[in-house]
């Protein structure tokens, strides 16, 4: 890599679409964002992406070669460069991506996960820097991961290893929305699970509750953190529920690849020591006496919307 | 490796220990085997190791060059040649094997856990070979495994990846005889495991069965196969279970690591299909949609007693 050269690195979303131009080490000279969900048709989205990205490139060509331009999308398959089969994209079958905005820009154009787009930006430039063996655990509207094994993100034999959000933790437990499949971390550890425990718990609460006073609509992962930031026992009877499944799905990792830590990532991490404290816990009683206290389990330490952007960057 | 060079590969069972001399292309020229129970001292166990395999090396050594010894372990860490805390074999806390067998024969030697070799010698000569990623499953009295991934063994920051059997399945299910861990694969599917399940069941089954001629001390995974393969109903429900249970096990472990193939190994796997049925069944049923049937079932090509010498045999 050319140590002055820049990449742009761009993070989909199901909502938004952010993107930016990084250096080598990880800074962004400067970013922008797009609603992904205003473009139901996927040229339409090329051409707004474009229309954002090219005069940014224009600006930074003459400091800087442009090496290329690197996606984190969710449901994105490295080894073939598309999108495929996206639940919470509009784009439906098989989209393929890079091979569209490489012909769009004239640039080399890398492709991949969204979770392991993170994992590489946190092990380049974040709290993985340097190590061999880790586990990204990224809990936002769905569970996502990217496994580092000897230095490198698994893939494994169809460029989708690493969907450990659809690991059974509970056994015949919480139906998930989507897949169909029982009990599955998915189900319960993204925001969209943390609502269902929310909602299971509080039908069966008899004490008072801030909770009790949200609409079902109303009632979202961020309302379960402010209920229980101010004290609320129910909101804090979330948290400890997923940060214990969590814990148990950990564990079950841990033993798989012996990582020298585990990163979480996305928005149920804004809640700190709520959602640390029970998972560190119940990961350490369910491991195997060789690997108690051997595993660092840690928040990622890059910026929310920057982590897949710098992540994708590196991939060109 | 020099293509006509020798190396003698070391499979050390609770039991026993089998040993033998092996060509670069996988054929064993001569083997061997002692009771390791017989030798509660280990450095009588290296003295009558060297007993048994020195005269054997004084009689290739003409032929071709012996490249030195490998030796497949329970709880063998390849990282430091040592023998880890193993609770199924005589020798408590940590055993530095690999150092004492490479003084006592002044020949290079590598030591491995014992699912780890046998994935290699699978790897190198039977079901495995040439794949990239793979997952080895032993059903052998513990449940045990070996994973490839792009090509190599997973060893993990502290070499101690791939402790599947250890993995949790059934939340809050059946406690573990040794590692007080809850609902663990091993708890389940090994052939210790599998007499528990016919217990649990044969206590309310209400019909005939063979099995309930058996006292409590005869019934063995071989019994219990010995009825199914009369048509017993409740013996073939053990199995039934068995595969149901390390079929949704399996599906956690394919969404890990996206492998092309599952190979089962181990004295539980001479059921045939009594066990691949209900297993293939159930690990389709509990898996994502893109990963339905991409991934293969297969029992291993290697006889049950060579392919831990062979994988052995490969370490050097």
């Amino acid at each position: 890599m050319n140590k002055k050269s820049l990449a742009v690195g761009i993070d989909i979303g199901g909502t938004n679409t952010k993107f930016g131009i990084v250096t080598p080490d990880g800074k962004i000279l400067e970013e922008g964002r797009i609603p992904t969900t205003n473009y139901p048709h996927i040229t339409d989205y090329v051409d707004a992406l474009y229309g954002h990205i090219s005069p940014i490139i224009e600006k930074y060509k003459d400091q800087a070669p442009i090496r290329g331009i690197g996606i984190g999308a969710p449901n994105g398959n490295h080894f073939t460069g598309s999108i495929e089969h996206a639940p919470n994209l509009l784009w439906k079958g098989i989209v393929p991506l890079a091979k569209m905005v490489n012909e769009k820009f004239n640039l080399p154009c890398v492709l991949n996960n969204d979770a392991k787009s993170a994992a590489l930006g946190e092990h380049k430039f974040g709290a993985a820097k340097g190590l061999k063996d880790f586990i990204m655990i990224t809990l936002g509207t769905g569970v996502g991961s990217g496994i580092f094994v000897n230095g490198k993100l698994l893939y494994g034999n169809k460029g989708d290893a690493g969907e450990l959000g659809h690991t059974v933790v509970r056994y015949n437990g919480r139906l998930h929305w989507s897949t169909g499949l029982k009990g599955t971390l998915e189900a319960y550890c993204s925001a969209t699970g943390m609502v269902l425990t929310a909602l299971e718990l509080r039908k069966k609460y008899k004490g008072k509750s801030l909770l009790k006073k949200y609409k079902r609509k109303d009632l979202t992962a961020k309302a379960i953190y402010d209920c229980a930031m101010k004290g609320d026992k129910l909101a804090r009877d979330v948290f400890k529920f997923t940060g214990t499944v969590l814990g148990e799905a950990l564990a079950n990792f841990v033993m798989f690849s012996s990582p020298e830590a585990i990163i979480l990532f996305g928005g149920v991490t804004a809640a700190g020591d709520l959602i640390m404290k029970p998972t560190k816990k119940v990961l350490e009683k369910h491991l195997l006496t060789e690997f108690k206290d051997a595993v660092r389990l840690e928040f990622s330490q890059l910026a929310q919307n920057d982590a897949a952007i710098l992540g994708a960057s590196t991939l060109v």
